[in-house]
């Protein structure tokens, strides 16, 4: 019988990791710096300083391979929901019929947190250096609401004050993290709203309009604009936010120590913007990219209604779809680009992270993409051997670790295979409804079209010879 | 500054504890037996082995003062979520300017389970003793959810079928935790159904009947009556269910011990049926009946919407509305008290667990009541100074924390304060939403008119002097 008591690896709060680690300075090729949309011109720090946390901006490019994580965050992540726990799937293996320890399936559970997925990991640590700065307010946007209400919950441990820009589309069919932002004292309006300028401008065009995560994000930079103690928040995509993932990688790799493993063979997570992959893979990455692990397999998993990195061009694009944020070199399917709606709110992005752009131009990791039917279908597979229903963002990784178990067996490898549990459904119920009754839709758009469109664009031409 | 390391007390998966602690043999007057609603007399066993498993019927009478827990279930709980954290709210302290150490609250987290809830406690120990037992499938009621989410979940660990008879109302209104047991592989059914002569009976008079959780037992029971292979569940109430949730109050006097404490002041947990809470004081209340902190205050709270303590007889009464099931001697408010709509429908039950009922007449816990825009308003507050929205269940153990620290600071007293949180909100975020809109209300019935419902029943009439 399978020793159960080995199925979940604990560490102690002391065991949290000191260290956030970049990869910045063990990049193949250098890092391209955020452009300011006004000038074509990189942006200067004391723009990026007007906008987020200094010590962000610090982090943004800081060329340090470790950054310690101050004592007080440690703290508090100590007294919340840090270490999270890593799991070996045993009965998920049960399940695929690859029993025994040939092949071994672990899951990294950031689900736990309190706003049930890795966001805090970032949103707590903005907020302890924006409330470190002096900053009264910070500002965002969400969509379906895992980023607001991480968000609202750091600031709420900081007394300050949080404003959330909420699709409105989102705001008023998903009221269920809307009430819970509004819970850790959040301000939560509908976007567009008719509290900033930009959002008066699509409202007069359309009182009804539905909102888009770009038209959000330019109310939230435009409220951030106001004042001095204002500053804006990310919740993916830009350098700092996946550093502070980073301890989610971090900590894996002590719990795989405990039980004798160095590295894994296949690491897999979902990708929207990237954080959580990232977070997850960063540590592991600087290994292979120094010679370490030259065979481990990292594999970003995208939804086939949004697939930046699988079927994007690489090029400067900007990052919001009202062209006012930074223009930014990544993977991206335009900055017009509206994906279908599937249930992976938290994947419907249209580019992303720099950091996994340029690893993935450099094949030290993979992508691939999956159709949402399949990946709530391997959702449920999970939650009926693991007991923990996934979040559809999170369900991919799910999809593309039993694959991988799958094609292990079928070729009667010896595999690690690890992923990043990114956050729980409870909020997504109606995934697994739909589901369930045979009405959840695919989407997938011809590569074609995607080009067409990107072609349709008018894009930032940036001339690079300046940096 | 506070030390938020020492914020939560960990325990390893191997000091998970070895047993369940029986309260039976220390009950200050005996225990009641269960009786057969047929004849009036107690239920012969064989009668109790043909509903319960029979280990679970065993249990419900043993008058071992420990009962083992089997290995192979301490060894599942290690891998999916036991033992659950004691936190120290040193936040909320400080949000009620107790900051210091005069004034100590903590709670233990239940809510960090699969399901949200203290539930799979017993849900997977009455799941592991079936499965031994040979039995194929469990049938049970639900109201909101709690307990059925909970017993789809034990049952799929062991694969055994699991049937949910699910209070109409709540099977239309509340969607969520009907799709949480569907993806578990449970059969939910919307009770009244036409599956059940019960049933059946209710929706002949009124197609469109809402439904109760009296008429859902009634349907559970008659369901399992069908085959040998077939048995019922109880989510509380009930001896056996109180002593697997034991290992909540065993596990919290572990981690009080890392903290230099041996014994609370003052200990708290919402009751319904009782379950959770007696699963936390059950291990104290023994030290207190061997005298051995004969101060300690033991405070279970209810609804004052449903006070069955408070405000209900001591006497025989049926477990259900439809009397059909086993009658108990138990505070009860009368099988055919429907208690008005309130957000916590864990604690809409007419009656309380013999043995609360036998530990309050002997005063050695004390009941309490508050009504639920008090309790939300609670909820809210432990929200923004600890980040967990608690369920409207535990948030009455919130709210009547907080007020016992706020006495304390008053009369300058040393006081620990431990209450049970025994699960999230997350299922739950109308009841919040209603709160900060305005528009949740508060529902009283005066004693008087209890009293006359109570008065005008047809209550059993037991010949005590059988047994």
């Amino acid at each position: 019988m399978v020793d159960y008591f080995n199925g979940r690896i604990f560490l102690q709060p002391n065991e949290i990791p000191k260290d956030w680690v970049n990869i910045l300075p063990d990049l193949p090729s250098s890092m391209t710096p955020l452009i300011n949309p006004m000038d074509g011109k990189p942006a200067p720090p004391e723009m990026a300083f007007a906008i987020f946390p200094k010590e962000c901006v610090m982090q943004e490019v800081s060329q340090e391979p470790r950054v310690p994580i101050p004592k007080m965050l440690r703290e508090i992540f100590a007294s919340t929901y840090r270490p999270s726990p890593l799991h070996r799937a045993l009965r998920l293996e049960k399940e695929l019929g690859i029993e025994g320890d040939d092949i071994k399936i672990f899951y990294k559970n950031e689900s736990l947190s309190p706003t049930g997925s890795h966001k805090p990991n970032t949103a707590i640590t903005q907020a302890y250096y924006a409330k470190k700065e002096g900053t009264k307010e910070l500002v965002t946007e969400t969509g379906a609401g895992q980023w607001g209400s991480g968000l609202a919950y750091g600031c709420n441990l900081f007394n300050l004050k949080c404003t959330v820009y909420m699709v409105r589309a989102s705001f008023f069919q998903k009221p269920g993290r809307k009430i819970l932002m509004r819970s850790f004292n959040a301000d939560v309006h509908a976007s567009p709203s008719k509290l900033t300028e930009s959002g008066n401008s699509f409202l007069e065009r359309d009182p009804e309009h539905p909102g888009s995560l770009g038209i959000a994000i330019s109310e939230a930079l435009e409220h951030s604009m106001r004042s001095d103690i204002i500053k804006y928040s990310l919740g993916s995509v830009v350098n700092f936010v996946l550093l502070h993932q980073t301890i989610i990688g971090q900590e894996t790799k002590i719990q795989l120590a405990k039980v004798g493993i160095e590295e894994p063979d296949i690491l897999i997570g979902c990708m929207g913007g990237g954080s959580n992959f990232a977070g997850l893979m960063i540590p592991f990455a600087i290994d292979k990219l120094n010679g370490k692990s030259p065979n481990m397999e990292i594999i970003g998993v995208e939804p086939r209604a949004c697939p930046s990195v699988c079927k994007g061009d690489y090029r400067w694009d900007y990052g919001d779809s009202s062209m006012k944020g930074p223009i930014v070199k990544m993977h991206t399917l335009g900055h017009s680009f509206i994906p279908s709606p599937i249930h992976a709110g938290g994947l419907r992005y249209h580019g992303m992270a720099p950091i996994i752009s340029i690893l993935h131009n450099n094949r030290v990791i993979n992508a691939t993409m999956h159709h949402q039917t399949a990946v709530i279908g391997a959702g449920i597979q999970f939650a009926k051997a693991e007991g923990i229903l996934p979040a559809p963002e999170a369900a991919h990784a799910v999809k593309e670790a039993i694959d991988q178990a799958l094609i292990a067996k079928e070729n009667n490898e010896k595999k690690v295979i690890l992923f990043n549990l990114s956050g729980h459904g409870f909020f997504d119920l109606l995934a697994y409804k739909e589901y369930m009754t045979g009405n959840l839709k695919d989407y997938e758009l011809p590569t074609q079209e995607i080009q067409k469109t990107l072609a349709s664009e008018e894009m930032p031409v940036i001339d690079e010879s300046q940096f």
